[in-house]
C-alpha cells in the first residue's frame, strides 16, 4: 500500500498533474489542480460591490479570480465548463447549418460609424487608437464587420444563400457598473450568429430554426428557459426575442402567461398590461437573466454596407438579415445561479468541468489496510477502458490526511455529477463502492461492475 | 439520377449545407460553403503591401480576408484547421502537466507600469482607457496577468509546484508595418504558458520539458523546425530560444551547423561569427520564421508581484518562471508558406480543414449516366461507418456543371490531402475511383474496399 500511495505522490520533478504511466488511462489529482479552494468562506468579495450566488460560489470554488474591474481569470475547470458548452453550442448551429469563422475583435471605427453605432453606443463601447491615430472599438457585436464580409464577396448568388455564420469569442462592452461576477463583465464569450436570406420571409424562417435551436440547446442542458418578446435596442431590427433564465437576481422583468400563451420583457409593454392578449389569462410577474437574444434586422447593416447577392434574374439585391447572440460565459454563471443550493454548486451534467471524483480511503484507516486505494485505481482502469470518453473526466480527492466524510462534503460543494468513495464496503468481497448522484441527491452502493453500467448513461459533448 | 442530383441541390430553405437526413453522415456541399474562392487571380493585395506566397494562396483559396490593416476575418475553413491545431497543442501541453485557463484581454496599467513594460514597449502596445479613465492595454502576452493571479494564491505550497499553466487566446500588438498575412499581424492567436517553479534546476527542467514538446509538435505536424538560441528583448530572462520554419521570407536571420552542434538567431551574436564553436565547422547561413519562442525568467516577474510558495520549512520563497510562446495563427500561414508550391496549398496532413474531397460527374457524362454519383455516395456512407472520424471531414465538390478535370486542378490548389473521383473507372465491375493522395503527389486506382482501406491510415487530431 505504500508503494501504491508513493506512485500516487508527487513525483520530485516534470509532470506529475496526471498520475500513471504516458499512453494510459488518467485521472487528475486534485491537490496539483490549480483550483484555489476558499470553501469556508463567507464570501469577502470586493467592498460594496452587489453580489450573488453563483459568483460567490465560483470565487469560494476557485473557479473564477478577479483581475480588474468586471474582469475574471476563468480558472481551469470553469475552461472546462466553457469548452463543453462551446462544444454543445458548436452541434447546436452546425445542426441548423452554421459555418463557424473568427472575426477580429479590432473594428474600425468608419464602419462603426457607417452603422450610427460608434455614437450610439456612447461609453459602452471601448475605443482605441492605433499608432497613426487611426480609431478602433473593441467588438461587442459583429453585424457591421460581418456584413462587410460578406459584401466582400462580389459575386454571392442566390443559390449560395441562407449564409449562417457564426463565431464564439471574446466580447467587449464597458459597463457603467459590471457585477454578480460572470453575469454581467466587461469582458465575456458570446456566440454571435449572423443569417443572411434572400428575403424577408426565408430570413424569418432562419430566424425561427435559430431559436428552435437555442430552445434545443437549454433543454439538453436541463435549464428551464423562457423565450420573451423583447425591445430590439441598440441592434435594431424589427423583431426580437431574449432568452431568459428565470432568477431572483434577474435584472430583466418579464410577464407570462401561465398557459404559455404570452411571454414579454415589461420593456415591451405599454402602460400596465395585467392579462394574456390571447387568453385573458392573468400574467404573473417573474425576473429574468438573459442568457440569448435573437433579432431579425431586415435589410438595417446590409443596406450600410451594400450586401447584396445576385438574384436567378442576376440582379443584385440586399440580403435579408438576422442575429443572435448567446451570452456564453453567462449562461455557466447563469447555470450555477439557478440550480446551485446555497453552498453547493451544480452544473448541467452535460457540461460539468469534471464528472467524476474518486475519494480512495483516509491515511491509515482500516479501507486503506484494506487495499481500498488500489480497488479504487482498478475500478477507475475498469472504467477508463469500459468508458472511454471518462477516462479524461476524473479526478481523484489524494488529500488522504483528510477523512472520507471531509472530502465528501467538499465533493458536494464542488459540484462533480458523481462521487465514488472507497468506504467501509470495500472490506467486502466483492468490494461495493458508495456512489453519489449528487444531481439526483441519492447514493448507492455498488460493485465495479455496477458503477461501471451506471455511470455508461454519462454524456459529454 | 436526376432524383439523385435532386438531393444534392440545394432545398428552397432551410438548412441546405449538409447533405442526407439528420443523423446520418453528411458531406458538405463546396458549393455552400463560405469559401470565396478566387483561384485564377494574379494575386491582387492591398496597394503596396509586402507580399508573400502563404498570404496569396490564403487570399486567393478564401482563407482569410481582410479586415483592416494587419486585421483578417479567419473563414470557416481556416478557423477548422485553427481549431485543429488547438487540440493538437493541447494534447502536448497536457502531456507536460500543462493546465488551461484564459486570463483577460484588458491587462490593468498599473500591473504593466509595475513591470516596466507599460514603459519599455512604447508603441507596440495598444492602450485604452475605460469610462472611469482606468488605463489598460490589450495584452501582447500575460507574464504580469499571470503571476498576479498566482501570487493571489495566498498558500502555494511547495507541494503544488511545478505548475504549468496556459491558455490559447487572441494577442494584440501594434506592428508598424503589418505584413505577410497571418504571419504578421495585429491580432493573432497565441498559446503562451507559464511555469512556476520550486527552484532554478526545477525551473529549468520545466524549461527542457517545454521545448520538448515543440519538437514533438513540429515533427507531428511535419514541419522541419529548428530551435536556435534567441534574445531575451522585452520580456526578459536569462536563457530563451526560438523555434525557426526555414523560409527565404523570414525575417530572421539564422546561424546554424550543418552538424548539428550549434544554432543562434544572428542577434544573438557579436561580431563576425563564422565556424561553430563545438566542432569548428563553417555555419551555414539561413533564414526563418520565428513559429515559437520559449523563455527563463528566473524571478524577473515573481519579484515584482511576490508570487511566492510555501517551502517545506513554511517559508514564503520567490517562485523560478519560465513562458513559452506558440504562434498559432503564424504556424498556420508558416505551414502553408513552406509546405505550398507557387499555386497549391499544401497543409500538415493533421490539421488540414477538410481531408476529403469527392468529386462527382460532370452533368450529363457518361459517368453521371452510370450511376457514378450514386457510387460514389455509397462509397462516402460506407467510409463514414467504416471510419467515423473521418464523416465530417469531406466536401463534396457538387459545381457538376464543370468537368472533373477542372474540379480537380482546383482540388489540387486547395490542398485536400485526399480528392476521390467518380472518374471512368465507376462504369467497370466492381467499380473503380480514383485517388489522389496530393501529399504524396501519387494517384491511386482502386474499389471502394481499397479506398476504405487507404483512408484506415488517416489521423484527425
Amino acid at each position: 500500500m505504500a508503494a501504491l500511495l508513493g506512485r500516487w505522490r508527487p513525483r520530485a520533478r516534470g509532470c506529475r498533474l496526471r498520475h500513471g504511466p504516458a499512453g494510459q488511462a488518467e485521472w487528475l489529482l486534485l491537490s496539483q489542480l490549480f483550483q484555489p479552494l476558499n470553501l469556508q468562506a463567507a464570501g469577502a468579495l470586493g467592498p460594496g460591490e452587489p453580489s450573488c450566488r453563483s459568483q460567490r460560489l465560483m470565487l469560494q470554488a476557485g473557479l473564477i479570480c478577479p483581475a480588474g474591474p468586471g474582469c475574471y481569470h476563468y480558472l481551469p475547470p470553469t475552461l472546462r465548463a466553457l469548452e463543453k458548452l462551446v462544444g454543445v453550442v458548436d452541434q447546436e448551429m452546425r445542426a441548423v447549418g452554421g459555418q463557424k469563422l473568427s472575426m477580429p475583435s479590432l473594428c474600425p471605427a468608419e464602419l462603426w460609424r457607417a452603422s450610427g453605432r460608434w455614437e450610439r453606443l456612447g461609453p459602452e463601447l471601448f475605443r482605441l487608437q492605433d499608432r497613426h491615430g487611426k480609431g478602433y472599438c473593441l467588438g461587442p457585436t459583429h453585424e457591421e464587420a460581418v456584413t462587410q464580409l460578406v459584401a466582400a464577396h462580389s459575386s454571392l448568388s442566390y443559390r449560395q444563400l441562407p449564409l449562417r455564420l457564426y463565431q464564439v469569442t471574446r466580447k467587449f462592452r464597458d459597463e457603467p457598473k459590471p457585477r454578480f461576477g460572470l453575469l454581467r463583465s466587461r469582458e465575456f464569450f458570446m456566440k454571435d450568429m449572423y443569417s443572411f436570406d434572400v428575403s424577408a420571409v426565408a430570413a424569418r424562417h432562419s430566424y425561427d430554426l435559430v431559436c428552435a435551436s437555442y430552445r434545443r440547446l437549454f433543454q439538453r442542458l436541463g435549464l428551464p428557459c423562457v423565450a420573451v418578446r423583447a425591445a430590439t435596442g441598440s441592434i435594431g431590427g424589427t423583431v426580437s426575442h431574449e432568452f431568459q433564465l428565470p432568477a431572483e437576481i434577474g435584472e430583466d422583468r418579464l410577464l407570462l402567461c401561465p398557459h404559455g400563451h404570452f411571454a414579454a420583457n415589461v420593456e415591451t409593454l405599454r402602460g400596465d398590461q395585467t392579462s394574456c392578449p390571447t387568453c385573458g389569462e392573468k400574467l404573473t410577474q417573474s425576473r429574468g437573466i438573459e442568457v440569448g437574444h435573437t433579432f431579425y434586422l431586415g435589410t438595417k447593416y446590409s443596406s450600410v454596407c451594400n450586401a447584396v447577392f445576385y438574384s436567378p434574374e442576376n440582379k443584385p439585391q440586399l440580403a435579408e438579415m438576422g442575429c443572435y447572440g448567446l451570452g456564453i460565459s453567462r449562461i455557466l454563471a447563469a447555470s450555477i445561479e439557478v440550480l446551485s443550493t446555497e453552498d453547493s454548486i451544480r452544473w448541467p451534467s452535460l457540461i460539468a468541468p469534471f464528472q467524476l471524483c474518486f475519494i480512495p480511503p483516509k491515511r491509515g484507516s482500516k479501507e486503506e489496510e484494506e487495499e481500498g486505494a488500489a480497488l479504487l485505481e482498478q475500478l477507475y482502469r475498469q472504467l477508463a477502458e469500459a468508458l472511454p470518453h471518462l477516462a479524461s473526466e476524473a479526478v481523484l480527492d489524494d488529500r488522504t490526511h483528510l477523512t472520507i466524510g471531509k472530502r465528501r462534503k467538499d465533493a458536494e460543494k464542488l459540484g462533480y455529477p458523481y462521487v465514488v468513495i472507497a468506504g467501509k464496503g470495500v472490506c467486502e468481497h466483492p468490494p461495493v463502492f458508495e456512489v453519489w448522484d449528487q444531481n439526483a441527491g441519492e447514493v448507492l452502493f455498488l460493485t465495479k461492475e455496477g458503477v461501471v453500467e451506471l455511470l455508461s448513461k454519462v454524456q459529454v459533448p
